[in-house]
């Protein structure tokens, strides 16, 4: 399963620590050099050499062309800076004492999809758990949303996540508060006995944060798995957690914001996940509270699609036809079929015009739909086969129809 | 100020007596033959003369080039079969009576926006209350919504109605329950002196309709005007409504649906509007009730813009900078301006580093942050500057942030 050589993995493992997630300097000597060289100039150099200068100027051309890249030698000095670092055996320890492991692009079952991520792409991933969850992963969606999650966003959260469980999706969310919390717990409860859900930590996956959520993560490791580019130990930084967003974005087929503030976090993931070209969906909500604030602006701002069930996530990631998620929506909706659905214009002006009460005779039929009396008689037939209009000796009236009249019909008036 | 002679306008008020709202084979004849020639034919002719005929077939082909036109045989028969109609003294006495008054395509105060509606163009409106009110049409925006309305859509109706007046805007509905109703009742309460709101109705203005809003549409009368394409006495019917949907599309610059059910006739006037390229807007709602269902789907199906505010109606009625809109709707989703908010990213990671209660020296502050001493020393002078971070013999903290450790920052995590 792990093609990674042990001296690769280590030296990714060692870098990992030293450099940041997306430090473009760092990355850009990465894939030119290779982990190994790139570890060794970094512990055994006071200062980048000339060819490591030119190696990072040509390196930054070919990737970057044209745009200002950012000073070797400074960032040079911060890797130093964090120097030394954990010697990997003991940190190989310290992960098998979790039960924490590694994968890395050199591996076999390293997400193939992480590759969108291009140059940004993690130096490592840090995992607890089902290793084979990574495998689920290629079939996954993200469900995020803000920490202060309301009633409703939960309520929302809980019924999406249900039906993309059920569709055998599975859930990627944060780990965080509220929202992500329980996406989490609802891919636990109703999805696959298999890796359901999988948690994207901007800690080390030794620190369960929030703390408050440690018991739902180690519940996540039972069945799914937590993953982390950031090293054992580490804490979490803002900057780390908008860096975060971005695996999570990478690592799904669409990113889904249940309930997300003016400024919540998961409006990053879901211009993560925009960026790589991956379908970005959000609920609305109440208006009058600021809860769904940030849903709306990924509609008006981001062109995020707009949805309201599991079932139009579905439609989007290409696993449900229109028709049938229209019919999901359909009936959430309360849509109901009427019998004068059926009828096409002419016929239904000649029904409108049938009173319900009393009978009318053609004549008056042709005045009030303003039809002529061809149309009329053709069209009276015509409802009479469906059963929805009734002649006597004194005339039309209308059957059928539970609807009243239709001026007052609920698809009448705007 | 009415420039249609009283011929020209005895004629149109006979011909809508007998030709209903968008009756193509009618209103291409009227546009060829004008209202006299036309009325006359009608009234004549037992059946089409082979003259009638072809200037029907050209003036067809003129109008809708290759499309299926109305058999004119069958249509004439369905207008003779309304003769004979009122005559039009006495249908001036009545109107008269109840202070109604007609205007039409020739008159100087005929709303010229109703020429987008090409050939469907009323041939004549039926008003009540203000004359005025025609003028005030040019800067007029439709609020429209389900009749059933919730608490919810009525409260979202009065917040962005009232919005819509302060700015000066006519506000134009349909006359009838729920959210209409609550639009022009707002209308009425907030909004300019003179024609705060017009009523559009699907049947004669001498009937208000529904009756349960006679007494709102008699105040819409007194300080706005009730306008209707159909005749004096006439009931409203479902094909009425939904013509009558065009004339509120036509009239305003945009139409906003504030509440709307999967099937509600508000869908129809916003298409409508669509169709007359005119601004549509939606506003989303709770996605677990249906109440909203079909704002959502506008929004899904048909690229309305979904707006939460009277302010992002404005911007799209362009009266409105972006930047105010976005303010407003940032005040209103509780969006606050942090201190944080005007670092560059280096100056936020190193803020990010900076401990709350103790103090750290720039080599730790290397560490945490991944930034090189260059980069922290710089940061930590531009922090301090700004009032963010304090130094003593002791080291540097972080000051002023009433947001705690930011890695549990809101605007953190996802």
């Amino acid at each position: 399963m792990n093609a990674g050589s042990a001296s690769v993995r280590a030296c990714r493992v060692r870098l990992a620590r030293v450099i940041e997630p997306s430090d473009v300097a760092g990355l850009l000597l990465l894939h030119a050099l290779g982990p190994e060289v790139l570890w060794r100039s970094i512990s055994e150099l006071e200062a980048p050499s000339p060819a490591l200068a030119s190696v990072y100027r040509k390196a930054a051309q070919e990737a970057l062309p044209g745009a200002r890249t950012p000073d070797l030698a400074r960032r040079f000095a911060a890797w130093r800076a964090r120097l030394p670092v954990p010697d990997p055996e003991t940190d190989a320890r310290h992960a098998e004492q979790i039960g924490a492991w590694t994968v890395i692009p050199e591996d076999a079952n390293w997400p193939a999809q992480l590759a969108d991520l291009g140059i940004q792409q993690p130096i490592v991933l840090w995992g607890r758990g089902e290793r084979e969850a990574l495998h689920r992963l290629e079939r996954s969606v993200a469900v995020v949303g803000s920490r202060n999650a309301s009633a409703y966003g939960s309520a929302v959260t809980r019924m999406l996540t249900g039906e993309l469980c059920d569709a055998g999706w599975c859930v990627v969310s944060g780990g965080a508060y509220g929202i992500d919390a329980v996406a989490h717990q609802t891919a636990l409860e109703t999805g696959a006995e298999h890796a359901p859900t999988v948690a994207v930590l901007a800690c080390g996956v030794d620190r369960f944060y929030p703390v408050a959520n440690a018991e739902l993560l180690s519940r996540i490791c039972q069945r799914g798995a937590v993953l982390s580019e950031v090293p054992l130990g580490c804490a979490p930084t803002r900057y780390r957690f908008l860096q975060r967003n971005r695996i999570i974005a990478a690592l799904t087929r669409a990113t889904v914001v249940t309930e997300a503030a003016w400024r919540s976090g998961a409006l990053n993931t879901a211009r993560h996940a925009a960026g790589l070209s991956r379908e970005v969906a959000a609920v609305p909500g109440d208006v009058l509270v600021g809860g769904s604030a940030g849903c709306h602006r990924l509609v008006r701002e981001d062109h995020a699609v707009l949805v309201s069930t599991g079932g139009e996530v579905l439609e989007l990631l290409g696993s449900l036809g229109n028709a049938a998620a229209e019919e999901v929506l359909g009936q959430r909706a309360g849509r109901d079929r009427r019998p004068e659905d059926r009828l096409d214009p002419v016929q239904l002006r000649v029904f409108d015009a049938l009173p319900l009460h009393t009978d009318a005779d053609p004549s008056q039929l042709c005045r009030v739909s303003g039809l002529g009396p061809g149309e009329v008689l053709t069209s009276l037939a015509q409802l009479r086969e469906l059963g929805l209009a009734a002649d006597s000796l004194l005339g039309w009236r209308r059957v059928g129809s539970p609807h009243g009249r239709t001026g007052t019909g609920r698809s009448g008036g705007s």
